[in-house]
């Protein structure tokens, strides 16, 4: 399948995003994405065990299993701001459901920016009735509102069956582990899916794209991923459109791990040879984590000695340490456990290109995982060393 | 109990350090340890499932219960070399024993540095006679030769009883995370104690200082913790000397968490109000190891929001979201799940401090426990986007 390019919506979704006033300076804000009828719906939410309050109340309306706008204000993340907080989250969804002339129960709220700072609810409802007047057809207006410390709006869209078209639009940049959600994701499409398999397909293209997406090991309060499906193409296989979702999701968790905080590089770690599909995890897991491996990438630096550290440290896997091997951007570097003779130049090179493949069999079975991450650089200490003052 | 300044060795124990041509320059690359006679002795080792060849032949060694010197080299960590790396291993002590004309089955090697890089071993063959020659008093002599990228060299020794000593030679820098062992640590004491409470007492110190150590989560292959009792003081109270031994194990806890490489402050996290003691470990260890909680620290920015993200994440233990409390050396910044409404510039200066202490309040139990680490800042980036190559 290809990408549409530019990005684009199915049938009956738009979108709209202003500077409602959160923001210092003008960027946008606040974003909107509605559909012209109800969706069935699905979501995933952060394990965080201090979730922001949009996420509480998202919980209890995905439970209804229909949805028909998200509303997304960036800067402030609504989290640690106990009732009050969540009273405000129930306020940003009913203002965005008079807006639109819709049952407030069918509007998913997300919030995302500094943790434990009022909400500033006046500014939002003061501006979604103009923003529902606004509706567009381009998916990087919406994108572009949910940003924070992203330096560019992600969306991608493709095409699914003969006539349906989904696209996926989110926002990403630090905070971000693998254990869902990670960041901020929608998904739109107009095929005809029913609740079980929106549930199913979304569930299973998350546990192999954006939980193994790892920018820096925390895991934010604030991360939603939710599927909405307005049925207006007709009816998609659902084996088709599952393929279609985890390649778009594929295609999106590159996009937020080459654009992590800081980062320069995307990292593709492949780990192959595993005795169990879990191994396999968590060795992929271990390597895109590791400080050293992700500086080794910043550097440039053949440090490959580091490989066997990352997959050491993973206590429940089954390692022979003789057995391992690995290549980076297809060089070989370890064999049998040890260093390769390989040329150092040549490996200094693919660590200096974007992206970083690193490949490892751990040489004891036949399962095999992938993750993404990106390089550890002097940006992500730059950024994050004094995020709330900037 | 008050430390000894400048530290000094128990009786019977003296060090001798040399450049024997594995580091670039003359810094000194390779130490011994020795003691007068055969010493009850206990070590832990890592528990990174690639560990270097001199971790195996000390799992070995070790259970004989006796030792009588510890050499070390650094800049090469001698990790994935195969079965060539145990044999340099074994030969690396055979010539300390021969030197020291006692038997090789009483000393413990280590080595640390770049891993899988041959060791240079016929270097340290050619130096260890001359080495032998030349021990003396000063145990900052033997830390001096163990240093990687520490900035400093590392000793504490404090009385035990009325006549017995207790020294602790180690070093740190990076590829520190909490679980055993994190860095090379030997403790030295004239005390007489059996080889049950010599080894019970080490394990029980390390569980509550090195084990809750993190400079970057990452997990050494090498590293090592040994403790040995050369008698020759005459017996102490084996409960005097575990208290003893923990004072000491947290001031080299202190000393390697704020020489951590590119760090500037020591971050103490002390964790109470927990379900279980389980719970206040990870917790404590959740904050140490955050990439967000650490670049807070460096950059001063009270961006406290990071703490509730931090405890949230620990999916295991008992969270309740309102009732967590925290103070930044002793200012209150949360309550019931909320910040305070704290002075930011009052903040900004405690956090521009060092030490930096962190109280976390669950406030859902009676259990605690106590973590170390250290700010994340462009100086660690700096040391290992280049290690191998400088």
């Amino acid at each position: 399948m290809t990408l549409h390019e530019p990005p684009r919506f199915p049938r009956g979704f738009r979108c709209a995003a202003t500077h409602c006033g959160i923001k210092h300076g003008t960027e946008p804000d606040l974003s909107l994405f509605a559909s012209e009828q109800p969706a069935t719906a699905a979501a995933v939410f952060t394990r965080n065990q201090v979730p922001g309050a949009p996420v509480v109340v998202g919980r209890e309306r995905i439970r209804g299993g229909r949805l028909q706008a998200v509303v997304v204000n960036s800067r402030v993340a609504n989290v640690g701001t106990g009732a009050e907080g969540v009273e405000r989250a129930r306020r940003m969804g009913s203002a965005t459901a008079s807006a639109l002339g819709i049952d407030e129960e069918l509007v998913l709220m997300s919030s995302t920016g500094v943790i434990g700072v009022p909400l500033p609810i006046e500014k939002i409802e003061a501006a979604l009735p103009g923003l529902a007047g606004e509706l567009q057809d381009d998916p990087m207006v919406g994108a572009r509102g949910m940003m924070t410390t992203d330096t560019h709006p992600k969306a991608v869209s493709l095409p699914v069956g003969e006539d349906a078209t989904l696209t996926v639009v989110g926002k990403g940049a630090g905070m971000i582990a693998p254990n869902m959600a990670t960041m901020l994701v929608y998904a739109f499409t107009d095929a005809a899916l029913d609740g079980p398999a929106v549930d199913r397909r979304l569930r299973a293209a998350v546990d192999r794209t954006f939980n193994m997406l790892s920018v820096d090991s925390d895991t934010s309060t604030s991360d939603t991923c939710a599927l909405l499906a307005n049925g207006l193409s007709g009816p998609v296989s659902e084996d088709r459109f599952g393929d279609a979702l985890v390649e778009a999701f594929v295609s999106m968790t590159e996009m937020l791990a080459r654009d992590g905080e800081g980062a320069d590089t995307l990292l593709r770690v492949t780990v192959t040879g595993a005795a169990s599909v879990e191994d396999a995890r968590s060795v992929a897991r271990s390597l895109v984590d590791s400080p050293l491996v992700k500086t080794m990438v910043a550097g440039g630096d053949p440090n490959v000695g580091r490989i066997l550290m990352a997959v050491g440290k993973c206590f429940g896997a089954r390692i022979e340490p003789d057995a391992i091997g690995a290549h980076i951007s297809g060089i070989p570097v370890l064999e049998a456990g040890r260093r390769t003779g390989f040329d150092e130049s040549a490996v200094r090179r693919v660590l200096g290109q974007d992206p970083v493949d690193l490949e490892v069999d751990l040489g004891v079975g036949e399962h095999r995982a992938r993750a993404w991450g990106c390089d550890l650089t002097h940006g992500y200490i730059e950024e994050n060393a004094s995020y709330y003052s900037s």
